[in-house]
């Protein structure tokens, strides 16, 4: 590497590599309460991308909050830094090819706009509309009984709101569709995007 | 989905992903001086990676600093923070079955082992051994010029020390080859290690 020469650098583009893996980078933003069926659903359509041969990978709380994110309580602040966070390592994600499945609830309108700036063309919103009695009956684990107990504060439904999404790329209804009818539910609307 | 239905949840591992791919996981460190080459060597292994068929992506200042970390400056909190995050995220990267090169000068042992430790058995140290003065007449963004002057404090190598990594997996020495053949050297030790 003689001094004054000007080395060729050449980046692989998101282009190559969406070439190469055959199919487009994507971020399957899922949103809903607690008990909805959001990580549920994000690994089962991971899982069904995988056995497509499609290069994917899911972030959720178990791979986040205790790394990347695990400076992070749960202030006003705190909250907005932890999607910001998980909306930048998602770009970077997309930006190497792949598919990533987020399972946050992400209640606030304001925070799933911003991962949706951050992120760009990328972010596809898929709203787990799954009714909050139905999640409080599930509490899968444990956590509304919890809050109820006055254990935890500021539990999304109970002492905090969801801000339903008013346009969010895909909904699902989970209280009258089995895991695998979700699933194909959205594996179709990502066909109908073109992603795959 | 019923209530009180047991889902079946199966998370694809690491493992999976790298029986699919072919290749093992991997974390290449590069650590050096600016100018030293860091970054042009961990796009050149990156693209010879690509060519090779290998699911590999690169973390470097231009896609972190203005990112994911852009909230940081470069006191000495904001600088730790600055590894762990970035070896939190090639942590991830690594989960997801990439190998992922990492271009960062790194200058103090410290945080080199403190990356080693978060990442685990996936990370490889790459000493990009160009002695300062090299580094110093390339000058390729004209920063050693600028610290010089006065207007970049803390400059690694001038009034900042670089501690040199004692043990690295891999240590190259850039003022005696090019580009092509430092790429060759660090294939062929991946390859001693079975990584692909």
């Amino acid at each position: 590497m003689a001094k004054n020469i000007v080395w060729q650098e050449y980046q692989i583009t998101k282009n190559d590599r969406e070439v190469r893996n055959n199919h487009k980078a994507s971020v399957l933003w899922f949103t809903g309460y607690s008990g909805s069926g959001k990580s549920t659903l994000a690994n089962a359509v991971a899982k069904e991308l995988f056995k497509k041969e499609i290069q994917t990978f899911s972030l959720d709380g178990d791979n986040v909050r205790h790394g990347l994110n695990k400076d992070l309580g749960f202030s006003d602040l705190d909250r907005k830094e932890n999607i910001r966070r998980i909306s930048e390592v998602a770009k970077l994600f997309a930006e190497s090819g792949m598919i990533i499945t987020t399972a946050f609830i992400s209640p606030f309108k304001e925070d799933r706009d911003f991962a949706r700036e951050i992120i760009g063309d990328d972010f596809i919103e898929i709203f787990v509309d799954t009714p909050l009695e139905i999640c409080k009956s599930r509490d899968p684990k444990g956590l509304y009984q919890k809050a109820l107990n006055g254990e935890i504060k500021n539990f999304t439904g109970l002492d905090s709101p969801y801000e339903i999404p008013e346009n969010p790329e895909i909904k699902i209804k989970t209280e009258s569709l089995s895991v695998e009818k979700c699933v194909e539910k959205i594996i179709n609307e990502l066909l109908k995007r073109e992603i795959f």
